[in-house]
């Protein structure tokens, strides 16, 4: 488990912060002091974890880059998540006004902005243009999937606009291009990092304790599920069924289900279910309709896709190269109609989306907050020479952590977990629902 | 245009509210005052609507039943709609507190909680139960559409039952159905009257002036379609499309389009379009991806059904007897797919859906009043022995409308009207996309 | 009771709507039909409401000003009100597309920006600056009181700018103001109209059923109430006072009361109470605090204010000449402190004073929406010349208002009214609190 | 620094959960396994940190109580704080259904609840009383401060009722009362013990990474931040202030100024500051205000105690034995005015106390997961016989935190820390405000 960061070597520069913010004298953060990876007394750890432990983020007193000749860039890639905004406020703020850096470009649409093909122009961002972004949804750059078949082409667009550090705020996909960038930036010697904020309304990236905007998406997926709940009771077997974000990892379902208890069947990617049978989603669902005469659903994108024979191995996959889940929601919806029809049981099914709506919210106020230091922990990192990292909570501290382990593996939900189980006890649902 | 109100005939018992409320003496309403359906000085008007006029809603002196011995019955019926729990407290709290009416049935399920085949028994309310049932979006007494084919066999459960007072929350088919159930208690000779409050989320009954919930409906939506023009900026060429309630008449689509002003494309049920052709939407919509590289469309669900080739003779119709509509969302959006595709045009597409959601929202504090008015009216009404009427407001006031005016015909959007023309502007789409 | 609109005679102009915008031919209004002020059949009317009828709002086909050659001007004056923003954004847009006047003033301050020796600059307002606005609460042209010594002075400013309609957003001083503006510039025989909309939070202007922002305040005002209800519940005989708007008319605290009925106890201006004596309000408070243990009091600004020997005649004025009202609220949560104090028994008092809260939100959707028409009205009204007026919603009817009617008198709860029953019956507190 | 929890020896019943709940086997907590305090490797630490660990919070596989014969009680001390009713509700579901313990007593208004002299009986808590409350603000327990007096007397009560587990949840001077009645509690050799739920919606406890609530807290702070920037902006010469709470630590107003960035100028208890004076807030403010002409202060309610010649070691002192601090909103709000009145500039002033409405919230999705987990682990710990501990998070992991060791110290803002940087930097305000 390799922890070391990359970095562009002189760190000869000293840091505008020390004549401008003196009473910041002792918050300046050392390369010599690391957090330990695992924190337990006690505890008996696998060989590879051993003494591993992160370097922190924060501002150095030494930088790399002289601010005043400095290009940064910034991207956004994949699918809308909350606080996208705010990041990008966060590092052109710092950037312009603690740093001096002045000359800052917005990527359009992902990394096809950086695609000569496509003719898309980079944005100047100034603190003007950016002040009150982080009221509003989305992100003003504009994003895409994709775009990431051509490394050397993308950085040769970086090398033509001067390009010193390039932010990268995105997915799995965006960080594995990311760390392409920033090998194909060191093989040329070229003067250039690459600091990734990473972005996964899934939180499941590994490492990184949270990620942003997830707390403000399934505090909206909350609501979905209230409705989904008010739906199933005015209506005679009245059954809600909410589909919900989470293509490997169920968090958003399962945290959104233990917020609000309305929830009585969750489904989730890291727990096989099986949907006929005397143990099945379908008994245990009749049991709770004839009951109770109503229920609730709430199942991850990506559970369930074993059902749904999907061929994982020669399956489509879209512009990012994220395998294309078939929908598990309307699937369900049709297999629950098909199974109470069978049973001459009228039931009345509400299915809800709320995907776009949860994704396009701005960020509450946590995760404002929390995409503001991301920003600031960011440009830290870049101004002082560092590369092929990303910005990471762990243990509640700000660490950097290489692009190369925090997409060595996914973030998922243990079933044997104390936290599995909390939501297991929110809905009330057995703990196994396959056939034995 | 006969706007007679029908009533049991003796009215000899004094109101409780006399000695009660001496206050209130001044607020009896008389059954000679009428309020004018037309009230312009100067217009030409149709000979039926020459000197019609309404009754007036409220308290009256003397009434027809003896409230101890009254027995009061509440039924919700057909999709739900923010403010129905509101409409029922209003009801119970009125029935037990003002007038002493302490028998309150809750029938189950719609119409079909009177069909003794089903089962379902009726909840006794009382002021306890529904306390603070006006929090919460949906209808504690759960709802359904249908069961209006043997009216008869409702009639002799309501017998059996010995219900004096039947109050119906519900839209047409309810209606229809209250207006049957109160004919045939009349020509039974039942001492029993029927009450409509009408309920349509989509403001589309005529001679009434504005449906309760309908303002909470548009105000949800209006959050909706942002989530929309957030995602198609979020993407290169994004398209947003939002599928909004209104299978008539597109006033929820036209008050949400109005309010937030980010709708690029209204389509609605009164207003014909054609999608090809150089007038038609796509080449409207081309027009518009070409040079802002984003649009969002706003559907009523109603809108463009000639284009689905729905046979509206003889189209499937649902248990309320309404017509199944096609799902002009999806259609838009595979038809838009399929346009773009061809067009060789990138476009990103994201449908949102968000009626569920819209519907099972708590009434807003101004729809929460406006129920609370429409129930004590109701009450007002029944007490006073009227029969086969439902509360309408009108010129602001509220007043009886028998149920057969009020399902007459629908009110619709005006395409000729300065309302439609201010949601143009507020689109800035063509006033026409029809071809020649 | 004149309903005579003023205006400056000549309407030779075609309304630029004729060739624009066909589908709007029927749209236009005429003068000559009016809408009647009492609607009622069968009822006696004074003699001066006898016949009485307010010329319609909106488009006139033919109009006075000459659109390229109009400068247009905007003012808001006195305290914030959700939706302000909605009206300069409504006239703006309405002034530059529709018609295509393109030189609109934005007066700084209130009457104050006209006032040369303040030496404010008047801002100039485009499509452009005002097409956002509306998300955000209060007024871009920032508002003040006073201003309104010396109105030939401001005229002279008005004429300097050579202003041709001059657009005033605010309550009873601003309009009286107006009223005096428009008077003089018919003296001098300036080519100059004045147009208001009537902006009052408390809904307390007659002729008007409803004014702009009223609804957003009252809703957000639900909000204190409700916590000053889990305070009351949360302490020992906890007692929760919410102090509202409402100087001299209770319509905000009585809906915000209406809308969900966690108030024990509400206090208006129309309605005088006693605080000691066997039937003050401390008596009841106290019966309430032994059986209940909690109690929420909601008190508008203007009640009680004989409590706190007030002179009327000789007390202290602002900038906008009102009466300078003593503090209700603080005056009853230190007099109900006395009162337990030398009853020996503890309550806990939490006083919440959320007016500032309350006017600064944003215009809800339907308040939204209301204040664009409002303004769509205003310029319809301006274009056609007419001036001295306010655009009033009467009968659910958008109207022209003489302002000389608006500000004869005030509207206020009327205590014999079902309304105050209602809020009387929502709350359980006694019809009367005064002492024989 | 002493990490080590008390117990009541003997565990020797196996937990429920090792049948019910298989799948759980690998989640139960050895008391073997302690997470280190600090977790920084190079880092030089203070002799009494080094080594210092604490014990984790969960689930043990063998525990001290047999459920059936367990008795159970719940008490809510101090303010309110949001996310109360959570954690009383997780607490009695962890009990009843986990682990079987039907008998779970609510203890009323506090501490004062176990006073005989105050005659309040306790509630019998259960799962129906329980399942929505999380739904709503406040607590349903009631609460209140002080009731410390005679420790004795309450721990007889709690012997009276036969009480094992005693839930505190409070801030503190309840957790001092509780350690005290834990250390009564074993000196008498009782078979009680007691865990304390940290309450501090101030966030100032140490060894506790974030006390629930907080983050409702702080993002309802952001509203009223953002209605005083809405004031000050309409008016000429604008100043907002809001006071928020904070008696010895800023966190709230330093986290809702980080989250919207409308606010000018913070005041901390954390940081001193001059009013008068060339470095002054007054003469900063007036820069602002002569170049802006609007500014928001925000402050906190303990901020500036030395300007208000407070005597903090005879001032008076509240029930909970807090010191009672002069309000210092109300005295800048006067000062300020006095300021600008001297200076003839005329300012318009907007005070706004939102702390009443910002208590009484609901949690929000985080804390509402929050205060179940909280909840979850204080059952756990309590079953196990441990006592004179609360629940804390720490290092992101949920821990045993002795009471003695969390109120030892308190947790504040470091001024010289890069957070207050942050919040520096989001205001623009000067890092020092004391002149030389």
């Amino acid at each position: 488990m390799d922890c070391t960061i990359k970095n562009l070597g002189s760190c000869d520069i000293p840091s505008p912060f020390i004549d401008k913010f003196p009473h910041l004298d002792k918050a300046f953060i050392s390369d010599t002091i690391k957090m330990r990876y695992r924190i337990f007394l006690g505890e008996k750890l696998p060989p590879e974890e051993e003494g591993a432990a992160f370097e922190l983020a924060g501002q150095r007193r030494m930088i790399h880059f002289k601010p005043e000749e400095t290009v940064a860039a910034v991207v956004t890639c994949g699918g809308l998540c909350p606080g996208l905004n705010d990041v990008i406020r966060s590092i052109v703020m710092e950037c312009y006004y603690q740093y001096g850096v002045k000359k800052i470009l917005g990527i359009r649409y992902g990394y096809n902005g950086l695609n000569p093909a496509k003719g898309w122009e980079p944005v100047q961002l100034t603190p003007d243009l950016v002040e009150d972004i982080h009221r509003d949804g989305g992100t003003i750059l504009s994003s895409s999937r994709g775009g990431t078949d051509n490394m050397d082409l993308l950085v040769d667009t970086l090398e033509s606009w001067r390009v010193n550090i390039l932010f990268t705020i995105g997915g799995d996909g965006t960080l594995n291009g990311a760390h392409q960038i920033a090998g194909i930036a060191l093989k040329r010697g070229l003067d250039m990092v690459v600091v990734g904020v990473p972005k996964t309304i899934d939180n499941d990236i590994s490492y990184i304790q949270r990620s942003f905007g997830f707390q403000t998406a399934f505090s909206a997926a909350v609501d979905a599920i209230y409705s989904a709940h008010v739906e199933a009771k005015g209506a005679p077997n009245g059954i809600g069924i909410v589909k919900l974000m989470g293509r490997h990892s169920g968090f958003i379902a399962a945290n959104a289900s233990l917020a609000m208890n309305d929830v009585n069947f969750i489904l989730v990617p890291e727990v096989p279910f099986d949907l006929e049978g005397p143990n099945g989603l379908f008994a245990h669902l009749e049991k709770r309709i004839l009951s109770r005469h109503h229920a609730v659903i709430c199942v991850a994108e990506g559970a369930g896709q074993d059902l749904l024979n999907s061929d994982h191995e020669g399956g489509e996959r879209d512009r990012s190269g994220n395998l294309v889940l078939k929908d598990i929601g309307i699937y369900l919806k049709d297999k629950i109609k098909d199974y109470f029809r069978q049973r001459d049981l009228e039931v009345n099914i509400k299915y809800i989306d709320p995907s776009y709506i949860i994704r396009s919210q701005p960020a509450c106020a946590e995760d404002s907050i929390f995409c503001a230091l991301l920003g600031q922990y960011a440009v830290h990192a870049g101004m002082a020479g560092k590369t092929d990292l990303v910005i990471g909570q762990w243990n509640n501290i700000y660490a950097h952590v290489p692009i190369e382990l925090a997409v060595s593996k996914r973030k998922r939900i243990n079933p044997e977990s104390q936290f599995w189980h909390n939501v297991l006890q929110a809905t009330g649902q057995p703990a196994n629902m396959k056939n034995p």
